[in-house]
């Protein structure tokens, strides 16, 4: 998915509030703005959003002198995911069709983003999924494609939504190699934020070898790139990895949340939609 | 007021929407944005918010080579708020308090305003002035000041609300002098609109000699800062001459929409919450 010219006022919001957790010195928070400044002339639109977030939040950490400015963040959304992994577990199993649940929790789990949003509401939007109906469901796909294989990929998002992301690897059965980022940007789990969820215990953790908020493939390491290219079932979480591997040839089935206008849009659906879209299948 | 760092992100936005509103260039769009990234190291908080929009707005006509891209849009809104003025002068007339009736429907139409926000409801808005009760309310102190003089010197806003304003004129008994814009910016009145809105039946409209969508009194003619100084009673409407003018030393009383949330957090009142203040009481 390409760039919009809304995703150029957004990543300022966004760089301002990185850069206020990052830290408490609004001289570097101006600094940071001023520094943004100066790279709008090279925000292609070409150019998918994640690439341009690596950018900009390359720039908070930089400017900042912080390296990992949602560490304490991240850990807190473990610990808060954590604490309703029983609650939902037994949902789960207590549901007619636990694959299509535990989705749909895994889904849920994605609206734990400091990125576009920036705020949220975990117990709020757990219970909407109770109610609220995929916009778009590629589900009898997912389940017959899925029924075929013994091994999964399964591509991450977020910190603390790992916990849902790991709730729906017990139920799916399979031999996981879960994907995290290689080294902290935002909120996106790595592979300490992913141990930290116990998903060392129920999946083969790797890096993609980049520190996008998303899967841009000339940045990954060639072994992540082997690895989706011999994948027989690919699952990828959030919009960062829909933006950035939507105009890919794989088949991979993208779960996520619509939390900005410009990817509700680009889907189809609206803003706040909850989404299993599969491609090239 | 000085700006604070949430304005440069909604500097983006404005400049973004001022640009479609001027061209269907896509590409002058995104060399807006380019050069206001340039600028942003200079956007000093220690200036007010109006000397930076005007900045940005005068770049976005510069950029799309179009020198009034509100003009359609104002002619609307005159037009919309005429549509309502029997009814709101029925309103009026038939209240208790004329005056104070006249002063919050004054203030409902400062909602007209294609800057911060970009939409609005008119209508919504005239319905909810009948129980909005004024979160900062210097009414006492405006009607006691007022009965003493003869003259108002009331410095407009937007075109649209003008309608509004004159309806507040006719209940006020006054000579009023009804300040402009020197020239275009934004969706701000400028003569030619308050003589579509009529306001030169009821008062003599002057130009403050600025084109800033606000009232910055270093870059206003000199006879307007006389007919301030000499002034017995002085009204200012909405955000941009509340942005402009609330470190002056003279006596003002604002009339306003809090429309954005650093001005209602400046005020200390909620965003959306309606305000007559009044400084150097």
């Amino acid at each position: 998915m390409k760039s919009y010219l809304e995703c150029i006022p957004c990543f300022f919001h966004q760089a301002l509030r990185a850069s206020r957790i990052a830290t408490d010195d609004e001289k570097l928070h101006k600094q940071v703005l001023d520094e943004l400044g100066a790279l709008v002339s090279e925000m292609s639109l070409e150019i998918t959003p994640p690439e341009t977030g690596r950018l900009v939040y390359r720039k908070v950490m930089e400017v900042t002198g912080n390296p990992d400015p949602f560490r304490e963040l991240k850990r807190e959304s473990t610990r808060e995911a954590f604490a309703r992994y029983s609650a939902v577990k037994a949902e789960i199993e207590g549901s007619d069709d636990k694959l299509f649940t535990a989705i749909r929790y895994a889904i849920a789990g994605n609206i734990i983003d400091f990125g576009p949003t920036g705020s949220f509401d975990i117990d709020a939007t757990l219970e909407q999924v109770k109610h609220q109906d995929l916009a778009i469901s590629d589900y009898p796909a997912f389940r017959d494609r899925l029924s075929a294989v013994s091994r999964v990929l399964y591509i991450g998002d977020n910190a603390g939504e790992t916990v849902f992301d790991r709730l729906l690897i017990e139920v799916l059965g399979k031999e996981v190699t879960y994907v995290v980022r290689d080294s902290p940007i935002i909120n996106d789990a790595t592979a300490e934020d992913a141990v930290e969820a116990g998903l060392d215990e129920v999946a083969t953790i790797v890096s993609s070898g980049s520190d996008a908020p998303g899967t841009i493939l000339r940045l990954c390491s060639e072994d992540f790139r082997r690895r989706l290219d011999e994948s027989e079932f690919t699952l990828a979480k959030g919009q960062g990895n829909y933006e950035s591997l939507s105009g890919d040839s794989h088949e991979i089935f993208f779960l996520l949340k619509a939390k900005c206008s410009i990817i509700a849009a680009d889907l189809g659906v609206a803003q706040g939609d909850v989404v299993l879209k599969g491609i090239n299948l």
